[in-house]
């Protein structure tokens, strides 16, 4: 289901193709994040608009609101939001351990209480893929314990352990009718015991890999370190997948160390305070520079705003709490992150990844606001 | 500048073209309110897609923010938010009384604090027609004085008699090229008053004549009798305004009485609140009877909300905070606004706007909820 097209020769980055039940994926690719079956602030057409090819929902949030029999009753995820392209659903495991009020870990999943109403709740393996099957899902995620990134040794060793044994009885539930499902791996900055969850999630054949505890709160460095230690015992016929990042220049980093598929909530979360994305890194709309500025967001891009609006209009539109500029800045930002996969895989067919890639790194300015904001993106996914 | 094409033989109902300086208006009209240059949680494609022919800004407002030299600099209102299109503007009469503080009425022009933050400004004839020249906006407002309905009636005849030496002095202002000017008549539920006010204008010789004073806290029926006050007293072949009104069935009743333009905050105010529009009344989707229908928001509506989403999940979408579902709203309900207008036309035209009319009023069911909600619509433009 996964075509590994090319490799590049000069860093680790892939091409691929990843088939699945409701259309190709071309990778490296960025999935917009719709946890609560929106992608916040746009709709499925602007969504199309930007060539967005797949989308995240989540297992845990869907399940507690609208709820599952709402999602059955609609026909599935798919038809309950109105979008017909590949979803890829995450299992709740990192909202159970990061959101849940009052946990309690036992062998087959986890007790907890909505962080919404307090009501009691367990999720375990055999919990989340029932959902995931019906909320139908492209791709389901294996139920996995995600503990903090600073959590004592063997906190991380026990976290393994258990997303080990569930990855496997996750493996032995019914899905949805062609769905995959992707294993995740464990290990925090631990190289050792990164590469033993990976090889026994391997072991047991995956349709896909993803590298989870990142985006935890993390320096970037360990990040990096994390992927390093993880991505080299993924086999190469299959996808691999970094949970909840990045900014443009840690996507670009990463698909250079060799994931595929990145998702991060980062273009429309810091849309909603007036940043917007640039291919050189991020910037305040709001300040008072741009008051009169009359260039697109983005000199050269072709997003649905930038073709129409200004950054002065932009501008007052934020500052005077419009929707409306908040909705495009969601806009930008998510079709700019697309855009730089588009272009990432467009390197790669032509075979110029590398010198794309130290330009892109070059040119890009990082924020230290934004990679804070980027170290937690996973809480609110 | 405005045909009166055709007068219904059952009602005072009008059927009419306004020209303006971006192109036709076909009236009855309905303008979507964009105070602060954005209808709220639209944009200029959607507003396209409902078939909008003219839009309100707010002069009061847009001085403020972004300030006068930004839209001066941006080359005028419709390019600073693209809109090319007629666009009418409010004079900022009404919301220097309404929303400012500390006020002081002096022979041309009021002095008053802003509402944001306190700084000293004045506003009178002079300043709001320069400013709306400089706006560039089609149709310019008169700037007028427009008392609470509950006002003493020495208040109110003071009001007129600003109202109109006002009027007199914004007819005497520069113009933007191809700008038209209204007046607006006061007088409360005064009706002597209305007429005096009414006939003093008329012998000016405005563009049209707008009806204020109305959707100022009064009661449905002190509204009806203002209008019904005014209207016989403005020549048959101007466009008249009723200002910041109504209900549909609001509206419907008032083109029944000879009005041709209707502007109102309604539709997306509501939408705010998970209020959805039908040609039946009004319904909040939030409630949970509405959690698994999978019907649209209105059978047998084409608005880009209902051909894709479901109320279940706009339900779902409205209850979670996620933009899209006010947006969705504020889609259906602007265009809801839209069409009623343009089924009042195609009646006028078809000679059946009398059964039309009475067959509208009574399968309209008015919400106290809303009838308050429109009292007051004023004060949110």
């Amino acid at each position: 289901m996964f075509e590994l097209l090319k490799t590049d020769t000069q860093t680790q980055a892939r091409l691929g193709r990843l088939t699945t039940a409701r259309g190709v994926v071309d990778t490296p690719v960025f999935m917009p994040v719709g946890t609560q079956a929106s992608v916040k602030a746009l709709d499925p057409r602007e969504l199309d608009e930007m060539n967005a090819q797949i989308i995240l929902g989540n297992t845990y949030h869907l399940n507690l609101r609208p709820g599952l029999e709402i999602v059955r009753a609609a026909g599935g995820l798919h038809k309950f939001m109105n979008w017909n392209k590949p979803i890829l659903t995450d299992s709740g495991g990192y909202q159970v351990f990061s959101l849940a009020k009052i946990r309690k870990i036992k062998p087959h999943g986890v007790e907890f209480r909505s962080h919404i109403d307090g009501a009691p709740l367990f999720l375990g393996p055999k919990e989340a893929m029932e959902i995931q099957r019906a909320l139908g899902s492209d791709i389901a995620m294996v139920f996995d314990e995600c503990p903090p990134h600073d959590a004592p040794a063997h906190e991380q060793r026990h976290a393994v352990e258990r997303t080990i044994r569930w990855a496997r009885e996750c493996r032995e539930q019914p899905r949805s009718e062609g769905q995959q499902v992707f294993g995740i791996v464990q290990g925090g900055a631990n190289a050792a015991l990164r590469e033993e969850c990976a090889r026994a999630l391997v072991e047991m054949e995956f349709d896909g890999y993803a590298i989870g505890g990142v985006s935890v709160g993390e320096p970037q460095a360990e990040m990096f370190k994390a992927v390093e230690a993880t991505a080299p015992h993924l086999p190469a016929h299959k996808a691999r997948y970094a949970m909840g990042l990045g900014t443009p220049a840690q996507m670009i980093e990463l698909v250079a160390r060799g994931v595929d598929m990145f998702d991060c909530v980062l273009p429309t979360r810091v849309a909603r305070n007036g940043t917007a994305f640039t291919r050189r890194g991020a910037f305040g709309l709001k300040g008072a520079g741009y008051k009169a500025d009359f260039g697109p967001i983005e000199e050269g891009c072709d997003c649905f705003a930038c073709k129409r609006f200004t950054r002065a209009y932009l501008r007052h539109l934020l500052n005077v709490n419009e929707i409306l500029g908040l909705r495009m800045l969601s806009v930008h930002n998510t079709h700019l992150f697309l855009r730089i996969m588009a272009e990432a895989r467009a390197h790669l067919a032509d075979g110029t990844f590398g010198d794309f890639y130290s330009e892109f790194i070059r040119n890009y300015v990082p924020s230290k606001k934004i990679l804070d904001a980027a170290k937690a993106a996973n809480n609110e996914r």
